[in-house]
């Protein structure tokens, strides 16, 4: 199974991908579309679609995986990251791909072990269970992260059953 | 000067066009895009990017205005209109128009001459503004009454610097 992770950011968003045989896990892809500094919000969004569009085809991934986001530390900073998030779900959908959103605990949990793990620890953990030579960007990190968990899932039927998909609607 | 008004919403999303030659006003169109009840947020936000796809390239506008939103009751609401705002946008940039973005209190103004019109007062407003027989649905009145004010602002070179585009960025 090929896995899309996709960590949106108004800024930076990053994407992973990577490729499942059973327990085994390769890395196929990883990167960072970054956004012009000062740029109009509708030019950076067109920029992060265009981006993850282009990924999307080249790749053409069975699973998109995101972060579902329950709350947000404050509504200004939610409502602009929702933009980012939104043009993200809709080159998602426009793709071939099943969706799948997994809670940061979720993540946490399938990739370190623990619910808890710091951003450093996840990093690590990322590039050692990819067998990198060195960890990736903090933005790319966590959307293999994210792919890495939500492939876990989609192999665990006890998993998929407890979908965190009510995330936000 | 064709001028679209959207007003997004996660459920429905407003629109409304316009033409302005000189003072007059004149009603092309307007109407909700309705995304189903129950649907996952993807495929909501195709519907929403899809219909103003539609409608944008169906009048090709020289405008496109959106209301600036600067602050929202809470911040998981802001998060799931920050998705539809996120595809409305994408849509708007995709398309041949400027985008200009105007305060709550800015539309209020320029369609009721107070910034603290309530709900009715601005759909009746709209409805005479237009010589309309009958107010159109809320989210297409809103929707209209953005792309008034927005054509208004776009007329009047002093109120063109007070632009409020630095909105959510």
């Amino acid at each position: 199974m090929l896995a899309f992770g996709i960590d949106p950011g108004s800024q930076n968003t990053g994407f992973g991908v990577i490729r499942t045989r059973g327990s085994k896990l390769e890395y196929i892809d990883a990167g960072v579309i970054r956004t012009p500094n000062g740029a109009a919000l509708e030019d950076r969004l067109l920029t992060i679609y265009l981006g993850l569009e282009a990924k999307l085809l080249e790749h053409r991934p069975d699973l998109v995986v995101l972060e579902a986001i329950f709350h947000h530390e404050n509504s200004r900073s939610a409502l602009v990251l929702g933009h980012a998030r939104g043009v993200a779900l809709l080159a998602a959908r426009r793709s071939e791909a099943s969706i799948d959103e997994l809670s940061p605990a979720e993540v946490k949990k399938a990739v370190s072990g623990s619910g808890r793990a710091d951003k450093h620890q996840m990093k690590e953990m990322v590039r050692m269970l990819l067998g990198l030579a060195k960890a990736p960007a903090s933005d790319a990190a966590d959307a293999l992260a994210v792919a890495i968990a939500g492939s876990a899932r989609a192999r665990s039927p006890l998993l998929a059953a407890r979908s965190a998909r009510q995330a936000p609607r």
